[in-house]
């Protein structure tokens, strides 16, 4: 049986197709948010829009956000409603982006990339580099096979100490501070909830070694921006990789831009074409399971934020 | 028994020290290279020291050079004395830079580590790229496991068609003009003989993709320079990354130090700490295989010039 979907809003054109591509291939029947039972929202940057999207939508069950975060949406979150995400989706981008950046740093590409001359070698090995992942989910998941070979031991740290598959050990957040001066590559790839929010601060900042590197490609406010500023600056830690950052856009005139010892990527772990090409196979997936009644993948927990 | 073993010169004290330690560890007596069986070179940088050292070794058999590729020493091989040198020691590392430089391309860390200011996301994945390496020694051995996780199809290029473990395909070079059309990503990582010299030139880089990637870790001269330039400059290909220049080091006023579709990182791949912690241990393995009579680790075949 056939259920009723709509795809909104239709402000990106690319995503919009795309994802009115992805319920038409599952078996949906496309139709208007308001006799829609199952709401696909296709632009990231417009959750301002929903209120007067689901206005009337009074058939309306279940939710599929196209984020792998959800905070931009978060103050809409509904118990009314069934929400899934793109959690996980993405991650297997985000996890190859880590290996760039904590490759680049290993090496020092930053600050070659930067030079005008011939210069003296730097740079170390990741192999065998004691990893610490801040988070369990998706990202830890896809990483750590790509870590494998370089023989790194790896602790994934997560609010509950199950394992994960491919860490050496699992470990919950109050033993960060015996980690972190083990730690030679801290790897920030957790959601952003009121518990994670600047969980790398002065503090976390000085239990590092003084040669280590800090990657983060979750959300800009794990970080508190100052604090790694003047650790960068200090040479409390060596060098640090964000994909994200706080503020984001980071402006112009921050001070990272000149920072030697920083590397900033602008969101890029998953590009949009990129990030396209992953959603829209999972959203048909999705819609199909709806279609069937069967669990849908990657819900959101309302209560924990993600 | 043991064995009477050099170590020389002394131009480069932490050399000459970690490799007189290598020795003693494996049980040689250290000696003049006048009454040496054995001599184990310790500065690279400088064979032009060679002649008056063997001035009057009459007892030497065996010779061990520093290097992974020979070519500095070329015109001193000599048929009277067994030469090994250190193809296969580095190639972990120059494995790992490879992996480095590769997904540095992919994501554009190059262009982003130039940046001042928040930009446009570009990039795309090292997963599933097709990936051409040129050569099938020890760089290819180590680079293939690293590769395998991201599930690029691998070709490795050499003169013989022996299967490298872990790569799809190997192939001899008379099939280039077939496979660098499906080539995304090109690995230099050949010895440089007559052979070699030039094979990444004009004819190599328009067969290759426009969106291709280029990364040359093995010796600047198998690139030709100028035709490189040329690619990079009209976007024949979208980018490359070499760890080793023609002519080395690369000018000041070079003009790939500001192209923007290129990386260039000052023959990093062993860095002098790294690569001294890689040669020491095998120096003692190949002088206690010396002192036993055992065949030697990574002999010099004079003819083919690696």
């Amino acid at each position: 049986m056939s259920r009723l979907i709509a795809v909104a809003p239709d402000t990106r054109p690319e995503m919009h197709a795309a994802m009115c591509g992805a319920v038409d291939a599952a078996g949906g029947r496309l139709v208007d948010p308001q006799e829609a039972e199952g709401l696909v929202w296709a632009d990231p940057s417009r959750p301002d829009l929903f209120p007067s999207v689901v206005e009337g939508a009074d058939r309306l069950e279940w939710i599929q956000l196209p984020y792998a975060g959800i905070e931009p949406f978060a103050h809409h979150l509904d118990q009314r409603w069934t929400w899934t995400c793109g959690k996980g989706v993405y991650a297997p981008a985000v996890a190859e982006t880590v290996m760039a950046l904590a490759l680049a740093l290993s090496k020092n590409l930053h600050g070659y990339a930067r030079a005008d001359r011939w210069s003296k070698p730097v740079g170390r090995y990741l192999a065998d580099a004691r990893v610490t992942i801040l988070g369990g989910g998706g990202i830890a998941e896809c990483l750590l096979p790509l870590l494998a070979p370089f023989g790194c031991p790896t602790v994934v740290v997560r609010r509950h100490d199950r394992p994960v598959a491919g860490a050496d050990r699992t470990a919950t957040p109050d033993l960060l501070p015996e980690l972190l001066p083990e730690t030679d590559l801290l790897v920030v790839a957790l959601a952003l909830t009121a518990e994670t929010r600047g969980i790398v601060d002065a503090n976390t900042l000085d239990l590092l070694p003084d040669h280590a590197l800090l990657v983060n490609v979750a959300r800009g406010r794990h970080v508190v921006t100052d604090d790694l500023v003047a650790a960068l600056a200090a040479g409390t830690i060596a060098g640090a990789a964000l994909d994200v950052t706080d503020p984001e856009p980071l402006p112009d005139d921050h001070p990272l831009w000149s920072e030697p010892r920083c590397l900033v990527t602008p969101h890029v772990a998953n590009t949009p074409e990129m990030g396209l090409d992953l959603l829209t196979p999972f959203v048909e997936d999705n819609v199909r399971r709806f279609l069937e009644g069967r669990p849908l993948l990657a819900p959101v927990d309302i209560g924990l934020g993600y």
